[in-house]
């Protein structure tokens, strides 16, 4: 290992979150926990300011008093030579036009940890791959961190195990300890195009678990509807190179049963909302937060289709958030769909 | 296939549920929606006349009404021969005896559906080896019941998927089609292993959950603790010779899923009061119910060290139950070793 490649650790090494969202702001505590100068970066400077004076981000985590020694800025001013990783966290729908704009400041070897589950809306891509393409000229050293992680509960150092993912292995392993501690247990895996695609799928089916329990169905539709979601994403993921076992594992089955039954999860609150009738394309409005699934089911569905992968539950969400389709009547059929022999 | 393997289905048609507890109620309550001529069957003739007259069980599901088509009746009396099939559904502690005694008035060739998820407590036998043990001389047909299968949930009619499994194919088929409807889609498979290993391990891992919930851990942990527990129930059940993709499956991750979840489920409860500082031995009393994975435990621990299979959930839930092992030091040893590569 050169010296180049070490990461520090050491109290005072510099990091930075992009994207003060609630995962932003989570992460960025978690980060303060483990001993690192770190800077939680905003869009606007109002929003900053805002931060630094109350310690406090009313909007997405309203009951967490943010560490004292947390310190903030704007990304688009924001030079990052000086930072040791940064870890971006901004919605799928902002991803490429954020990394865009910060990129000319950004330095040669960045270390990146990707915090956003979900897939790049137009080109379908996974953001590892964005990443790499976006920032070629700087050979960028990437990883994705991906789990089940509810950000108020690792904003409050719950106890919580995640998953780092890199192609670099060096990379993912100095990542390793320098954001794992005993409440973020971590661990390493270099299959990105299963940890990604799971991450992305994981909010679609958390929709349809959702309409499910929105409807009044129960714990028992919700567990076979979990149960054949996670059949669908491993169908995908193995269609696209995916190693099936990381869909047995935390960034899979974890992360999936974390979103569809918690009560934290913003995507199985949107599939509630839809089957009690709200209109789809108001709901985040509504919610005053992103739900990753309302953007991501598209998109998913597009990679199915081209790759001939069936994907029954993906297809009626779409169809009950973009083709008017009856939120019963895709239950109803998503149901039906178990008396075939089950296939993984 | 001969007539004489033919199992009706017509109106008509006489089952028999032996066993007046929750679970058994919600399947009689399900037999008589898919039009069979059903008989519940309890212990004692008081508990038979009081669900007769009131058409209510009190003690196990106080909110729904019996159907009124419902009949009733003691299953140390009850002459067998005229039931197309037998519901089993006793308390694995039971088990063994109730079968014996009623083994002598059982018909040859009896046709039987075991609804028990547990092992024996003294062999470690899984019941269809039981079954197929006890009543070798009346060469019976053996299938087993498992999925996500609330009881509530079934009696009430919710949307619920689960799985029938044999080793006699036509018979899990013939009872596919005798006791699936719209409301409980069924499907058929032939691991018995893995099915009935799933089921019993289940409610020791949920044991587990429950403790994490009572030490006020979140959905985080509980997303990690039902991940690493369907490892461990899979390690077991492909050293016992299942198949490991039986455990990705309604039965498996669905029932596991469904099991660790849910408010209705007593396993997950027994552990939330143990954590709480309620005595593991009299919890079961406190219930007024069993909770099957304070008896599966050490069988699951048992086998697993028979057959050299690593099992941390299952040792610690032991040891908490049984060694006076304290609920958090066991919780946050399981967390740590999270830390470990994921294995399956």
């Amino acid at each position: 290992v050169s010296q180049s490649r070490r990461l520090g650790g050491d109290a005072g090494t510099r990091v930075a979150v992009v994207g003060a969202g609630s995962w932003g702001t989570a992460f960025a505590c978690h980060l303060t926990s483990c001993g690192l100068a770190t800077t939680l970066l905003a869009r606007r400077p109002e929003q900053a300011e805002s931060l630094r004076r109350h310690h406090r981000n009313p909007d997405y985590l309203p009951f967490l008093d943010l560490p004292p020694d947390l310190a903030y800025g704007t990304y688009p001013r924001t030079d990052f030579a000086s930072f040791a990783l940064l870890a971006l966290a901004v919605p799928s729908k902002a991803y490429t036009e954020v990394l865009r704009s910060i990129a000319p400041r950004l330095p040669r070897g960045v270390r990146i940890l990707s915090l956003t589950k979900g897939l790049e809306p137009s080109t379908h891509k996974r953001f590892s791959e964005v990443l790499q393409f976006e920032l070629a000229a700087l050979e960028p050293m990437v990883a994705v961190l991906s789990g089940p992680n509810h950000a108020e509960e690792v904003a409050m150092g719950q106890p919580t195990a995640t998953v780092i993912a890199s192609a670099d292995q060096e990379h993912a392993q100095a990542l390793q300890e320098l954001v794992g501690n005993e409440r973020l247990r971590t661990y390493v895996n270099s299959d990105l195009i299963g940890i990604e695609l799971a991450g992305a799928v994981k909010n679609v089916v958390a929709l349809a678990t959702g309409m499910s329990d929105g409807l009044g169905y129960g714990d028992n539709a919700r567990a076979a509807l979990i149960t054949r979601g996670l059949a669908e994403i491993a169908r995908l993921g193995t269609a696209l190179g995916a190693e099936s076992r990381t869909f047995a594992g935390l960034a899979g089955l974890g992360d999936l049963v974390g979103t569809c039954t918690s009560r934290h999860s913003r995507n199985r609150l949107a599939g509630e909302l839809i089957a009690q009738g709200h209109v789809p394309s108001r709901v985040e409005e509504e919610m005053g937060m992103v739900a990753e699934g309302l953007t991501a089911a598209q998109a998913v569905l597009a990679l199915a289709r081209e790759h001939g992968v069936e994907m029954p539950i993906t297809e009626n969400v779409v169809a009950v958030l973009f083709e008017g389709k009856d939120v019963r009547a895709s239950v109803r059929d998503l149901m039906a769909r178990q008396l075939r022999p089950e296939s993984l």
